[in-house]
């Protein structure tokens, strides 16, 4: 599925502008029309481009996919390389990191993310192309819990791969829940989220030695 | 793949014979081309009948889709209603309900519930259905929650609406997982998601009087 841009694209590291313009208005399409239904036309329109032209930058709706899941991986990758140990509680700055990709981020982009997971359930190759991120996610996540537990911030015997697994089950979760409801109110789950994450933090131990898990 | 409640579905609701192989056809035809590009034709197929013999019991996909999702409902409420509080621990109860729809059911459901919210997220009559099913899911947790607190199961100062909706996020998110791994270990992923409850259900607590919300 990776198309010729696409390897031009991880190649370059940079989009043009002309790039970010196109996956901007591919984003309003799909969201407003599910990317089903959304043709390259559609696209180019939202654009301000003829067809012809936007063929030049992407060959077809699922490298703008593509190009739109690799963007939000090299965003999402480069914001967990932004915490810093030193910096203060590194649960501190991981809510504030989730908060702008839960909450501030517009609700669009879970639209998006729903559908893509729609498609990702039936087509090995999205499912691959979501692996990718969530891999960016897990790995971000797993090196800041690693640097709390090694700094004493949380607890030496948190159960490390229980305790990330719920993390993620509930973003995914509220991905889900701003997507489906118009009236979602993101930020009031988002505080649900992170009171979890934080209480979950100081429970969710592994067993003692020759105890019953918990 | 159906429990026997759905026999006692069927004599309560009225539902026939044979709307349940439509509903059953149409469940394995979604999931495996997903429900925009399946046709009235290929539900006939698959429930061995003519296009013309279906329309006479559902006049549209949509009206396929409305009924899948009422006999979910009625399924999802008939399970809750079943829990019993002289049965013995409430949280026991609803962890073996909650691995019933989550480990049991196959994969098959999540992909159509992930097809189902992301259509959801852009046609408000399927986001009014979703809401129906989570309203029933919701009131259930409730109230197997508050007679848990009543019994003092749980502490009597739970934040029954945090810890509610911390469990729906994680849930949502279980649904999302296994739809999009092919891979997904649901047994385990349950594990997780039931240890969270229980961890949460002790420390998710209501903030002391004219204390901070921890």
């Amino acid at each position: 599925m990776l198309p010729p841009q696409t390897l031009a694209f991880d190649a370059d590291r940079g989009l043009s502008e002309r790039h970010i313009r196109i996956l901007d208005a591919a984003e309003r399409v799909f969201a407003r029309n599910g990317f089903h239904v959304a043709t390259m036309h559609d696209v180019a329109a939202e654009a301000g481009m003829s067809p012809g032209n936007l063929y030049r930058y992407f060959s077809s709706k699922d490298a703008i996919i593509a190009g739109m899941a690799e963007r939000d991986r090299s965003l999402i990758a480069a914001d967990f390389a932004a915490l810093d140990p030193a910096g203060g509680s590194l649960m501190d700055q991981l809510e504030a990191l989730g908060r702008r990709h839960l909450v501030d981020e517009p609700r669009e982009k879970a639209i998006i993310a729903l559908q893509i997971w729609a498609e990702a359930s039936r087509n090995p190759e999205m499912a691959r192309m979501c692996a990718g991120i969530d891999s960016t996610v897990i790995e971000g996540l797993a090196a800041a819990v690693a640097g709390a537990k090694a700094s004493g911030e949380l607890p030496a015997n948190l159960d490390d791969g229980r305790f990330l697994q719920a993390i993620f089950m509930m973003a995914d979760g509220f991905f889900c829940r701003k997507a489906i409801e118009a009236d979602f109110d993101a930020a009031a789950a988002a505080d649900t989220l992170f009171a979890a994450m934080r209480a979950l933090a100081q429970v969710m131990l592994l067993p003692s030695n020759g105890g019953p898990a918990s």
